[in-house]
């Protein structure tokens, strides 16, 4: 990319220090979504053509120019540079080479600010679907554990003292329930993410009599996105939404974190990671160190961090687009990294981690988890069951 | 109450700034539960006839006993005091000093780890909907002002600086759509308070063959809530959906407020505040002052902070029941309280702010808005938009 | 208080809702805040008197009326009541009935906007203070028990494995230092109200030439605060500094926390909680918990959730009073009251857990703490430290 | 690299996605603490040589294999790869690669937990201190616009309505003020990295005789950090300190923002970006709009997020090392440079944003601000201020 110039240049000077800070790491972010960025122009030309702002002529030229784009994009001959300000200058920029006066007429009727919202929701679909199957494969492996457990006991703990009898499998049929209970979450950001952007514009449309439902459908949206300025308005709820669902399942994997993290130390013993799950130290010989339920665990402490920086950049904004809204990339990338890096190991944790039945058992023949069943023998002997608990606990 | 032993004394030594400590203000909280507890201990009761742990007599004994509390707590003659830690111990207490034996024999079979959580899931199903209409009521307010707005213009804002034009309805009919969206996530919240926590026990059932359908059914819960680890694994979801829900509402509150904020200043002067919903300044004698918008936002920004501190609450806690699930109830409650106070006072600014329509025409009629138009024109007589563009900014 | 009407009541029209919901609950919150502001008053008129502004009469009268109503409010006869909006006008509305005419001159030269802030720095630095010697004194348990733990050992570990030997004088010796570092913190909070906001009125100045360096010394500040733009532009500074001392308090009690409650585990076994330190379950009659070192973490996990809500109050607003700070004070309260009570317990905790030296003795003797310095003699004798290394964890 | 081994192999299975997973973007981070692993490598073989563990041929070899790796490093020959998986095992595989069996030595006594604290401070040193000048150079651009604005008038508000008379002098001295009090922060930071890891291991000493206070005067540290428990238990301590610090700027830098984002607008036309501060529109030719305003208040908010997301890696972990601390590294250095680069931009805005004197003092005009003045001329003609402040009210 030679030219380095914006998209909005108009000759004046431009600090360099100014423009590389409103660029950021956004052209890095960016070349994520190039293919994106052309379903949605592909759609829009598409739209001009069918309101006679573009010929055809013009508009085969330009569908060819995105689709050569997108072909040199998985070469690996054309990204998004760093001065390139963002992933719609860059497609502009390369199709204007590539197609002369057709390329330039790509941008009529339309905005940036339209633009990325189109790219992210295009975006969010795939991460949910692929999220949604991850998640999936998680509470199957779950309940798979809870399938093959059959009797083996697990004393309950409440305040991590020993409580009750338990099994293994009512263990892992819980967790199975709470990973698949946050599809409903990943649906709620499905609902988010059902109306299309496109004639928009800058947040108060074009004027341009655009027809909105047929790109809306060309793009496998339910309808235009209504009021325009419901667009801007509503700026990062969806990827709030998707982020909202993955903090969900990052929940709870913490608390499976914090289950396997302790069972399977020796004060426990209840369970071994497989040695293959398992790294060793730099200075001491002996130790294998369950890194990986500790790296969940820190990853699942920081979803939570990212939802905070994504919610954070819109708060309190009035109506309409600010810049501020380029940031909200950032935080929704990094959670949704996090937990397609997760997922995988849960389901592989859940399949592999070796239950110690002989200890287990053991445990289980713990007396003291005994103590509530013979209070409760009482009181279904007529004792009531207050008096029955006082007695069993004064034995204590 | 001139008891002030715990439920669990065995006549051990007990510190009293521990115990002090433990109950904290949750008597306090806990006052709010008084009935969903009784309702809770209803079903419980005729659960426990249905299996035959409690005769006919001692069940009618202790139903009855169980209205005369309600009746009591309504009358104001019974409450939770801070020497009874708890509402459950509370009303059990309260219930063996009228019926005696009988009342000691409705805590067979139950813990309070389960207890709260009816108490706390009924709570939740009369939160949702009440918030739910009053959520209506903005949206409805909202789409009202839009329907009254006719063609009054607005100028459109991008980086709050003027854009585009726009109009009052268009603005209004974006607050309804937002507002109206977070039914969804008040919806995904309902999902998390269908199942019955009754029979759990501490979480790991109990010894005896309770009819756990019956009495969800009787709550008017879709089933039992399955399994019984399920309950405690999944402490504070069913509240940090309700919150999660309660922060989507507050973030559009947060950006309609820095709309009204600034439309009501002197320089822009879009909008006036009616002088009902102004206050005044100690030492200014001219000023009226939108603190109730001012208030809308600091609020707003806080039941985020809410959230913040229900999610921490169970964060990376292993399988089981921990005291500090206890502490979920301060900030849901906070949290509701805050939007439940909020809501109306939205409705009432949406019904009630004066719009010069005036001014707006006249802002209306900067030429700036018209830029884009003019380049669009020219775009659709054939020019390439970048280069109409181009020519249009260097009037500038 | 008969009069519900507000200090800036000019005879318009008021919204009941709109002021319920402004006041809030700070007449109930600025109820800590009685005895601050009088001494805050009580220097102002000493200032009004000095420049001439008030007489020496008038001020006398003045004087003995604020000193009327601190006695009132500890006889409990005078408080803040609803209907008195704040802590200031419910003072400044009882002066005047007290003095008359003389009481309408108090406010002179003044505004509520820095009134306000006066009483809360005031009020930090005896919070400060207090917090200060909390901390010390829970240091120095830590120390203490570092003191008398002699020679035992107790199993050093890395990922909550075994890794090498240490001692419970090293584990509270730490402690004791982490505990001990927080006073930075507090020292930082404590330069935060170093100076006066008398004077700067409603954030702009008085047109009076108060004397601002007398009444900055009158009420032991360092000096004025200056420029009088800085005291509402850095409103919640100092609030925020002093959470942030509590959070980092929290934080070191969490990692105690997290300490304790595995440490006297069954399955670890290193340690016992004297009984009077536990309490039991209402349905498991053998149980005793660690409620109060659950509580300790939780506790430590909302301040951090308390310090975020004050944050949030001052986020992003323009130079200026807003209402917005109101908000300021819920937050700091709360994480003063729950570290005020934490820190004794946590003391509590350190004197009296009781630890199993025969029990750490025998854990000390697993000799997989030693493969580290079995590799380190081979290093000292020549060997490679890497190729000791190796040859030490084949032998895992 | 062709070796892709993690230092601590022993031949067994390791599973290649739980090493990535673990391994993370770790080798990306850790190219940033090259040298200072380095330096932390040199001051340890000299205590190795010190205490005869190493002799003088084998420490000279290492030393020199140390300079030539950072050598090799600023050619651009050397770096941590993703097969490294950390700065600490690059650094050692390639000085066993140019020295043999002298590098193998050189992990005598020590551990990657304690190495990786050693860089951190180093690197937080030099953070500090350039964080420190930049933000001086801020509160001297702010304190040179009071200087240059002699007596040009500003309005002042509250609840962003005209309040007062005040000043742009004293606008932007409480301004440089408020940056400056943040080299208090920036000071306790300092305070956390005063004392040297070295000879900690992994936690819990070495056994060898090191001699820890010489290389922590080496390395330029006060002492030894005591005792080496410590130096786990307050992982993530010094950086939350910088952090905070960081956020305290950040929040100040939000609050300029706001004022700059509403005083250049045209509805407020107090001031004016230069143009080359400015960006364009991709669709509206005629804005130019104040992206950098809203990108310094969107990472201004986004710094608190990542101290957020810092803080949560070592909460309510027990005693001792944990993997979690990795993820230490990744908002500690987001944040930083966040603020590396935002400092810069700061003072050129205060440099260069062109004020409206025109207009400024055609706003200073503004009755509505000497309302207050007003009453207070009746009050020091004896009319009790309440009543004058009456008076006045009722003719607004």
């Amino acid at each position: 990319m030679s030219s380095s110039k914006p998209i909005w240049d108009r000759g004046d000077a431009i600090d360099p220090d100014m423009l590389a800070f409103t660029i950021g790491d956004d052209w890095l972010l960016d070349r994520r979504l190039v293919e994106h960025d052309v379903r949605g122009s592909l759609a829009h030309v598409d739209g001009l053509e069918r309101v006679g702002v573009v010929d055809a002529t013009d508009a085969e030229l330009i569908r060819s120019g995105l689709r050569t784009i997108v072909d040199e994009f998985r070469a690996g001959t054309f990204t998004v540079e760093p001065s390139d300000e963002d992933v719609h200058s860059a497609v502009e920029r390369r199709l204007i080479a590539l197609t002369g006066d057709a390329g330039k007429k790509l941008h009529t009727g339309r905005s940036r600010n339209e633009q990325i919202t189109v790219d992210v929701r295009l975006w969010l679909r795939d991460a949910i679907a692929s999220t949604t199957t991850a998640l999936r494969a998680v509470a199957d492996s779950a309940a798979a554990l809870a399938q093959r457990s059959g009797h083996v006991p697990l004393p309950g703990y409440t305040h991590l003292r020993r409580a009750m009898p338990s099994s293994l499998r009512d263990f892992a049929d819980a967790h199975a329930r709470a990973f698949s209970d946050s599809t409903d979450d990943l649906e709620l950001a499905a609902r988010r993410v059902r109306f299309c952007p496109l004639g928009s514009g800058a947040g108060y449309g074009v004027p341009i009599a655009l027809d909105r439902a047929f790109v809306a459908q060309r793009l496998g949206f339910e309808a235009a996105d209504e009021p325009v300025t419901h667009v801007q308005l509503t700026r990062g709820r969806a990827e709030l939404a998707y982020v909202t669902a993955l903090e969900s399942i990052a929940l709870v994997i913490g608390r499976l974190a914090a289950d396997l993290w302790l069972f399977t130390t020796d004060e426990f013993g209840f369970a071994r990671l497989p040695v293959e799950l398992t790294t060793g130290s730099s200075m001491m010989p002996q130790k294998r160190n369950p890194d990986v339920v500790e790296l969940l665990r820190a990853h699942a402490r920081q979803v939570v961090g990212d939802r905070d920086q994504l919610r954070e950049v819109t708060r309190d904004l009035p109506s309409g687009y600010h810049r501020d809204f380029q940031l909200l990339k950032g935080p929704l990338f990094r959670a949704h990294d996090r937990v397609t890096a997760m997922l995988p190991l849960v389901a592989r944790l859940l399949d592999r981690v070796e239950w110690n039945e002989a200890h287990l058992r053991e445990a289980a023949a713990d007396p003291k988890l005994a103590a509530t069943a013979r209070a409760l023998e009482r009181a279904k002997a007529g004792v009531p069951f207050r008096d029955a608990y006082r007695d069993e606990s004064r034995k204590g």
